[in-house]
């Protein structure tokens, strides 16, 4: 068996232990060049965010391990095998994407962001310009509820807040647990102190928070977005933050990205930017290849992936 | 019944509401003149930093609610009438204080300084210097393990954290759940992901936490102070943050305060230093009202105050 290696990542040690664990013949392809090399010889890839060409020359590829959970480029790319079954990094994320999101509603609450600014002149100025609100006993709205939202809402239940969920695909018993169609965010959206976004971006989700949605939201309202930044509309979001329709935005992700330095968000007040590293942990390498692993397992036993499949028509 | 009121952030229709409730003369000292011309009037004090001579004067005073936790000054005073009670503000401050503790946490574990820095700049940059640690599954322990540290420990569940509590003064039952004496923290000091302190100023906690406890903590470890700065000598905890025998310090509190803009501490890159705000909370005269009026309707009836009771002995 072939497996094919396009993670740079990955260190010798790493290849060792894989080849190890997976007794495949293990091909890197660390360059644009030699992934593109191997690429017709690969009965299995783990990697991601290689160039078209190389899922394009991939024939004999029937599994493709993504090492992340936004799979939107490989999707859009055009595949030599289109049987080819694709799974992603769902699950990897939620600790520390969950701590990204909190740990942003908390720096607008208790203003670490203008406490940076003191202390790098030096100042003490507990008169800080904000409403010292809280986490604590709040309702927040949760758009996308999958493994990062659901991973947001066991923290947050800490904090004693009521938490509503949306996504995409509702199953049985979501409404039980408070778990809504993404179509029925309007009815919801006046009583959010905040709203954090974790959506793919698929054809439904691109511009769907848009003006008319933001502006149904309280003028308290605080919106962090670790999703993908196409949900929002750039210029909508500027004018809800501009005209004071919500108190604040936490942004992950932007739409460019990355954000051009023209782009007014950078200077608002009431905006705090982090350059897409929620996804950052010192764990991410780790639970990847218990993914792979748990997912070669099953591959060699039975000829597909078990866990974390992506469902083309959904787009995750 | 003269009730003096001494807490200049009690406005006009706080005033009409306390007298309705209390149905008190009440009179109000929001300069230290009117605070001293009344003193000695009073039955009963609300409010709190005064000048030591306002607690000299108040001969008849039988109870002083002060609306705030951390009452040193007000014990180091001497008292007209030594046979005085004094009440806190315990409790008021759990939920914002446990934000501001966890906040610090997840700023640390997510680089949302050096994010600030870049965006004051204007530039992404996703090449954070920092090991993205996760405080989910951490191991935490909380030195001052009364309110504050409880609402912590609360939120930390959450995360999955394990949590050791330390106390001055332990009770029964507390060793079952994991919370022991302060004599007890050496032994527990290498298992520490994070060390939050919440300890009030006594003899016994200042200088507390010094260089040999300091020592102990793994090299990865991040404390959170968010008690009083005399716990940590300021000179052992730049030597431990120079050094590297810690990771990081968010500091609520120093030794002095202000902090001298010529201290060290301000330009360390891994400080985050916020300006003793963390009792902050939009709740604050809501919480502090109904502790006051709970108070006032035990005091009324049986002579004395029913929460919140300050033992001088102890200093809290």
């Amino acid at each position: 068996m072939q497996l094919l290696v396009i993670w740079p990542e990955l260190k010798d040690k790493d290849l060792e232990l894989i080849a190890a664990e997976t007794g495949a013949d293990v091909l890197t392809g660390f360059t644009g060049e030699e992934a593109l090399k191997h690429a017709p010889e690969a009965d299995v890839i783990l990697g991601g965010f290689m160039a078209p060409e190389v899922l394009a020359a991939a024939s004999k590829c029937r599994w493709l391990q993504a090492p992340y959970a936004g799979v939107e480029r490989i999707l859009a790319a055009k595949w030599a095998n289109p049987e080819m079954i694709l799974t992603n990094g769902r699950g990897i994320f939620g600790p520390n994407i969950s701590e990204h999101v909190i740990g942003l509603m908390l720096s607008f609450n208790r203003g670490f962001h203008l406490c940076r600014d003191n202390q790098n002149r030096k100042v003490w100025d507990p008169h800080l310009p904000i409403p010292f609100r809280e986490l604590t006993g709040a309702t927040v709205g949760i758009l996308g509820y999958g493994d990062i939202g659901s991973h947001v809402a066991k923290r947050l239940a800490g904090f004693d807040c009521k938490v509503v969920g949306f996504r995409q695909h509702p199953g049985p018993g979501d409404e039980a647990r408070n778990v809504y169609g993404i179509d029925r965010l309007p009815e919801f959206m006046t009583c959010f102190d905040y709203l954090v976004c974790a959506l793919p971006e698929t054809e439904k989700t691109i511009g769907f928070l848009d003006k008319n949605l933001l502006h149904l939201l309280p003028s308290h309202a605080i919106i962090v977005n670790v999703g993908r930044g196409s949900l929002i509309p750039t210029e909508d979001l500027i004018q809800a933050l501009e005209e004071g329709w919500i108190a604040g935005a936490g942004l992950d992700v932007t739409s460019p990205e990355p954000l051009p330095a023209d782009n007014p968000l950078w200077a608002m007040p009431n905006v705090i930017i982090t350059p897409h590293h929620s996804g950052f942990t010192a764990y991410y390498k780790q639970r990847a290849l218990e993914i792979f692993l748990e997912n070669w397992k099953h591959f060699t036993q039975t000829g597909k992936p078990a866990i974390n499949v992506v469902d083309p028509s959904l787009g995750y």
